[in-house]
């Protein structure tokens, strides 16, 4: 029996999450050269697979150090050997008791970015943790605007008074290259953002910090930069799956998609040519990009393969989610061939938020991985 | 302790799902008593909460039959009790093994909306259903468009045609509902989808057909609506908890919302008034409405109450939100209130997908609900 064949009849009764291991080597084994080519630390961000099985794969690629977005995960990821953790979200103070607790066991860095954060930390920490000042390079979501270097230097002070806190370095998060029209544009972000937090340690330099390191990271610029000479650590995370905003900016290609959801075809409309399938909100998520002409996107559409699936269907997108339906815009000649009850492969639009609501990867191989 | 004060040490040291039961009884006693007064089965659509402990409360209205949205949902219902249970989703015929296993422990409900799906229950049914067909009266997702009267005569015999499939009757959502912009049009939507369900019901009827039963419900018309002297059946879900999206429709008060996520607050920004919880859109999901001025609203804020959760905050929600932030616009006045550590309470957007992504109900009275 083909992969194929074994995956229609075994495996998608229901929206299934697939993984092509081999694509998920192949980018972790391209971002981890290209971090030991430029001689930075390679911490990817685990909050894309949130799996303790994956992450054993990267383990032979030399990494050992690690990124998540929650103070759950880290304690998730430190019962699986993982002893260096960055939580890159600002300092959640009312989780106190758990980081004293992880800070125990392991090399914990947190983020803070307000004097109020650093004032309790000071109070309330009984064990040593490295602390990160999160700097604002453009993205206009978290961290000191990169402008307000006294700030900076003012919360490097304060920082330094605490026994328990080690000030590590800058952490950026240039989130606005999800927000470029063109690779010109992901690598003039990626220049701007490394040139201020340069900027940046030139100042904490002067005020007597020494040893200040850079922490930068989002799929977008880790992918399409080349140059990471200024900073010392890249924290990416979706590179490891890839998705349909990934494709769009330019920062992957389609054969770097490592991961899509089998549905079933429940309905099909002719007359306005759409395929509803069983696989809506519920399991791709809401998010969405919008083209031009103010058409969204929830995911692009493929078929299943001999091994894996096949290329993206011309003129064919989900255009449409609610909690359990995916409606499919596409045109006559894809409409006439598919049948109720086929299996369409939705590329996921954000790989992470899909990943999150599914639970549990099916590799192309058949084996599950639970999460 | 006061309750308030209980919930800001014991409950939210993360993003907590907090419900308030007073008022989920409220709201199941209106709807009840509504579908009484009007003679008609309450069948409520249980994918709003996916709770075997939440399912109990609506017992003692009487309910004994419900709406799920998957297999998946109506095989766990049934290992609760639950003996006549309506998927409302297009058959999805990959599932037919667990189909025909459900059917012999419960009186089971299909949709189906096309010839193939009949043809291939007829040929791989082990076990009797009852069959509804779907009829699409403007809500352009699924159904056979009303409009299509020998469509509907058409299939209605071809579902006569196996022993094993019962026609019951036409069941409809009327999710145009909440493309409307008043009350009037919500009333509308509902006078005009029920007259198109009773015009089809007459067209069986004089093709043959008799005791076809009528089954609609969405929250909009269901909540706004009186008269359902013409249906036999109503199916709404999300009355139960409501959210921003009912209140903005007008089809529930804020006193109506039984559902909040308690957010601890983990930056600020002075300069562009904005409060940066911990809670995105892995907790509350990436749904939002836009208001004219194409301002999106993620969900609304209220303050921790001695009981509960006070009123929404004027000129403050949720402007985005991504994985695990959500970014608060407000103004000075709030703005100066709020300290990091504090816990704020964002009133979901869309109560079904941030109850489909929480996964455990913390009650007012420090019980937990897991589902």
């Amino acid at each position: 029996m083909s992969k194929m064949m074994k995956l229609n009849k075994v495996k998608a009764e229901k929206p299934t999450l697939i993984l092509d291991k081999e694509r998920v080597l192949r980018n972790i084994q391209k971002m981890a050269e290209k971090a030991q080519r430029n001689g930075v630390r390679f911490r990817p961000h685990f909050k894309t697979h949130q799996s303790a099985q994956i992450g054993e794969w990267f383990r032979k690629f030399g990494v050992s150090s690690i990124t998540v977005s929650s103070v759950d995960m880290a304690d998730y990821f430190s019962k699986y050997g993982w002893k260096d953790i960055t939580i890159a979200f600002p300092v959640n103070i009312r989780e106190i008791n758990k980081i004293n607790a992880l800070a125990q066991e392991i090399t914990l860095h947190l983020l803070v970015e307000s004097k109020e954060a650093a004032y309790f930390l000071r109070e309330n920490l009984k064990c040593a943790v490295n602390v990160w000042i999160e700097i604002d390079t453009g993205n206009v979501r978290t961290g000191i605007p990169h402008t307000d270097s006294d700030k900076v230097v003012e919360l490097a002070h304060e920082i330094e008074k605490s026994p328990y806190m080690s000030f590590r370095g800058l952490l950026t998060f240039a989130g606005h290259s999800y927000r470029t029209r063109s690779i010109e544009q992901i690598k003039q972000v990626h220049h701007d953002s490394v040139g201020s937090m340069n900027h940046l340690r030139d100042i904490l330099k002067e005020n007597g910090f020494s040893a200040i390191q850079l922490s930068v990271g989002d799929t977008p610029t880790c992918s399409i930069g080349d140059d990471f000479s200024r900073v010392d650590e890249i924290r990416p995370g979706t590179f490891i799956f890839n998705d349909i905003k990934q494709l769009k900016l330019g920062s992957c290609t389609e054969k770097d998609i490592a991961v899509v959801v089998a549905c079933p075809v429940v309905a099909k409309y002719k007359e306005r040519n759409e395929i509803i399938i069983y696989g809506g909100a519920a399991y791709l998520s809401k998010d969405f990009i919008e083209r031009k002409d103010g058409t969204k996107i929830f995911g692009l559409i493929a078929l299943p393969g001999q091994k894996g699936w096949g290329p993206s269907i011309n003129n064919t997108y989900i255009s449409s989610v609610t909690q359990e339906h995916g409606i499919v815009k596409t045109d006559d000649i894809f409409f006439d061939k598919i049948k109720i009850g086929d299996i369409l492969m939705v590329i996921p639009l954000h790989c992470c938020l899909t990943v999150n609501l599914m639970r549990i990867f099916h590799t192309l191989d058949g084996e599950l991985i639970e999460y």
